[in-house]
């Protein structure tokens, strides 16, 4: 009997293969390898390889799996959190392309990459989809070409999506994804802030935009809406973590904050009156499965200037940059240590797969999708088998005096692809007429409240701010097993100053026409991280302040296992901060905006 | 040396003259009298009488207790939080009286009521100013007349408050104050939630105005601005109340959250460009120290037929019964027991001067100022040195998981009628030419902003909801010694729905024509509460569930001493679900829409 039967008799059983897993996960590293088998370069394809074969005997399981509750609370949770961001992103890259990249584009792009990834990733947790950031790129390269001849901008599109496949595939290939393991929560945390702050601009920039089309009264009237669909959302949400009521009934709030709170401002939105006559924007929508502007689905490429090719050729590479960066963060989150995943990862192949969808949506004219950085750890989210459990420490005080606290426990996830593939077709049903027109009554305000809690969500829990707010806290009202407190507070300053330096860098220049080169100062945090903070910062500093960002072994199995830590320091000692903070409150939900440690 | 002589010499030295209060207390009773000498109304000016004799001694260091920080802040603070719900007030009385009250008459009754409470008044820490009740009150009378002569109604309001200052000075001679002793949680919690929906409501009403008189721009403008004045003073209060920062600086937060937020929003709305061109409305306002009425300050009460002096009559009664429970709630807030207060009370003398307000304010044609209800207990907040301490709660975890938290202690209370009279000289200085300018380019949208502040502070701190709340929790995350888990839940539904009853009623009853009724409901709720309570509720029951509203030992003095309780009753058997809480989290700061229980 050859190992792969073996291994798929067992997942029959126990849904974890145990001895597959262990030759595997023993399978792909480069430790102890000698010569020439410890270059990664050397070894083509390897990384892929032991993807598939760790992830393909799980297969059959991840549709059985499938039948629960959850998986279909899921699919209608991960439609709104997914759609509604892709569509706000639409809205402002559709004004700042001229109108190339419209909704049709952004729902064919979400589409297919939900049906690639569902059935084909290695990861079907991973959400795949348009983000901020490639609407950020796209309309910055518009800005570039129309310097010199708009004309040629969907050609030039279509060649940075070919390059940028092209560099994906050799990423791939060469094993590279491997290096994502030494990503610690120092960038990690960066670039969360980074995306919320660009969000939160994004929505302003909306509310700015109705102001100038449409005037002041539909620009007022908004921002009220905006501000009151975010405090919907934030208020849904904040109540569903709060112990009122039954645990089933905080379940839906928080399952569904998204559906209830966009249904009703929509709905108030179009109440007739003052309301409806202030003439609100609402998204723009073309004839169904047709591209916006008036072309066929395939762009001629071939029709470019052979110069023009080559200039596209750094782009795509820009582009492989950022999604090497954000669509592996997005799928290290979505299996992020707190959720108990029994399932491997396989980064590898997954990011070939992204290649070939940023083929496709290349030469569709499509905008590129890639994984959602704060949508992903949401989709495993709404997958988790959440308990509320008591727990009660005992005082000094006497009888009765216990301190009773809720302790969220994640007991199981369901990890399986349906949900991820449902929500695939749901996306291919809005393209459709009659669902288009459902479409076309949402006012852009609604969009604008989306950003803001996408983009506060990605604040508000970043270790960033959780620093400062510990950094502000008056000492003694600290409880003293703190791990923060045995580090010296400039030490931590130094710290968040650091991050606070690469958020601002990367922020001012996507406010510039280099905003392209945004990938880049995120990527440099990297090395920043593993090659010179050593210097500044104590191994114990380093260890209660930062944390590796991918900590689940099952994950770290497709990275060639753990990375090299430095010396005298074992795994338990870092993410002191995160351990303490598990132990003493259990873990957090996911918020539908928050970037997970 | 007579007693009086006695008296100064010590309040003089500590403050607090032992030996008088403690024969003041105990002169100024009913109990344990026979006959005649126990009938109050037999006994005229007996409570005047007392109450001046206790009060006078502490007069010298009224003035001597002055000279600190906190008076100055407290006057700023007060400024606000009296003017701005007064100017609210006025802009909807205004325009619902046919502009007989507008903004020169309620700046002129409130300097009045602080001028003479700050120098006559035996309890100068209760603030006098126009409440929305009296507005409410004004205008229903005004629909009355309006039925049948619009033009008798400025001088059928002169009668109003002549007959209503005969029956305050009645009430007073014949010591009926005595009887507020017995209001407890029960009405006063509910008048609490009544007067919080009535602001509420005012606060919407403001913003529909805007509407209807400027159109769809300036109100959506005016939406947004008051949405976001509510935002920032309740997110001020909020840091205030917490434990980042130092502490100086979260009190500085806390004293002048209404003056920051007020002085940012009107400048906002005054940024040129989008914001000024939609001509959100201003508060309207006349000349200087004259009518806004071409009239003369005195009315020609005398010109009005006899039968309309006589109709007056009922409503001079029905001012009088809301002022004898507004005011006198207004006064057991502002001495509440949380506040370590020293110097005794006076209610008996300070209703007779609200008569002489009443007089002086009906026959000169201003609305009738008296006790601020959720004003009057955040003027001795802010005159109160609170200190944030740390309670650590050992726990059995082990070292270093001690639980520390921050228990608020008020220390003392700077107790002197100087801020009160500063106040009431600034009110006096906004009444001329160049602060009436200022006070016009205020936007009315900052006066729905302040309606919703001091109207949500009201509500949300209410018993009502918080015992809602604690219906709701989910039961096992409650502490074991939570008095309410002694109640069968039923009972507190039950308890709370009476309450709510109350509330509905009232608030039902405000919005017709028969809106003068309403305190005759609030007053009824004291007799339901005393006589058919108890045989709904156990004694027990309801020992958890209401408490005396006026448990200040001082402040009773003046009401000839605490209640006669139920038997098998002590006093320390009361308000347990307070006392629990006050001990595990100390007193909460007097947020300034709030009741205080």
């Amino acid at each position: 009997m050859s190992d792969r039967d073996n291994a798929n008799l067992e997942s029959n059983g126990s849904h974890e293969p145990q001895l597959t897993r262990e030759k595997t996960t023993k399978s792909y590293t480069y430790e102890n390898l000698k010569g020439w088998r410890g270059l990664r370069i050397l070894r083509p394809c390897r990384g892929m390889y032991h993807d598939v074969r760790r992830r393909l005997p799980y297969y059959p399981s991840d549709i059985t799996d499938a039948f629960t509750y959850r998986t279909a609370a899921s699919t209608i949770r991960m439609y709104f959190v997914n759609l509604l961001p892709a569509l706000a992103y639409t809205l402002d890259m559709n004004r700042r392309t001229g109108f190339f990249y419209g909704v049709n584009e952004s729902l064919f792009a979400s589409a297919l990459a939900a049906m690639v990834f569902s059935i084909l990733g290695a990861q079907p947790l991973t959400i795949v989809g348009i983000t901020g950031l490639i609407s950020l790129f796209n309309y910055t390269i518009y800005d570039i070409i129309a310097i010199y001849d708009v004309s040629i901008y969907p050609r030039f599109m279509a060649w940075t999506g070919i390059w940028g496949a092209i560099f994906h595939w050799l990423m791939a290939i060469f094993n590279a994804c491997d290096y994502m393991r030494y990503v610690t929560d120092f960038s990690s945390e960066s670039f969360g802030m980074y995306v919320g702050i660009i969000y939160m601009i994004k929505g302003v920039e909306e509310l700015v935009n109705e102001f100038s089309i449409e005037g002041a009264t539909s620009g007022y009237l908004s921002c009220l809406i905006a501000i009151l669909y975010f405090g919907s959302v934030y208020g849904l949400e904040k109540l569903g973590q709060s112990t009122v009521w039954k645990a089933w009934f905080r379940g839906i709030l928080a399952d569904y904050a998204y559906v209830f709170t966009t249904l009703f401002w929509v709905g108030f939105s179009h109440i007739p009156g003052q309301l409806k006559d202030a003439h609100i924007s609402k998204v723009p929508v073309s004839d169904a499965f047709r591209p916006t502007q008036p072309r066929s689905w395939l762009l001629d490429f071939w029709n470019l200037e052979v110069k023009w090719v080559f200039v596209a050729m750094p782009f795509g590479f820009l582009v492989m940059l950022l999604f090497y960066y954000d669509h592996n963060v997005s799928s290290i989150t979505a299996q992020a240590r707190q959720f108990p995943l029994k399932k491997p990862g396989g980064f590898h192949w997954d990011f070939f797969l992204l290649g070939c969808t940023t083929f496709v949506s290349g030469i569709l004219g499509l905008p590129l999708p890639n994984g959602l950085v704060p949508q992903a750890p949401v989709h495993t989210d709404s997958l988790t088998n959440y308990e509320t459990k008591l727990k009660v420490i005992a005082t000094a005080e006497g009888e009765g005096t216990d301190i009773r606290r809720p302790v969220v426990e994640a007991t199981a996830v369901v990890e399986q692809r349906v949900s991820h593939f449902l929500m695939g077709l749901a996306l291919i049903g809005t393209m459709t007429g009659p669902l288009l027109v459902v479409l076309h009554t949402m006012p852009a305000a609604v969009f604008a409240g989306v950003f803001f809690v996408v983009g506060w969500g990605s604040i508000e829990s970043n270790g960033i701010v959780q620093k400062l707010v510990f950094l502000s806290s008056e000492e003694r009202f600290l409880q003293r097993d703190e791990p923060l407190l045995t580090v010296r507070r400039r030490k931590i300053w130094a710290y968040i100053g650091l991050q606070a330096l690469g958020v601002a860098a990367t922020v001012a220049i996507s406010q510039t026409i280099a905003a392209v080169g945004f990938p880049v100062l995120i990527i440099l945090l990297i090395p920043l991280r593993t090659y010179l903070m050593p210097r500044w910062f104590s191994l114990h500093e380093l260890q209660v302040v930062d944390d590796l960002t991918c900590t689940n072994k099952a994950v770290l199995a497709s990275l060639g296992g753990a990375p090299t830590l430095p010396e005298q320091s074992r795994e338990e000692d870092w993410g002191l901060e995160r351990r303490r903070s598990e132990q003493r409150f259990g873990v957090r939900r996911q918020r539908a905006g928050s970037i997970k440690r």
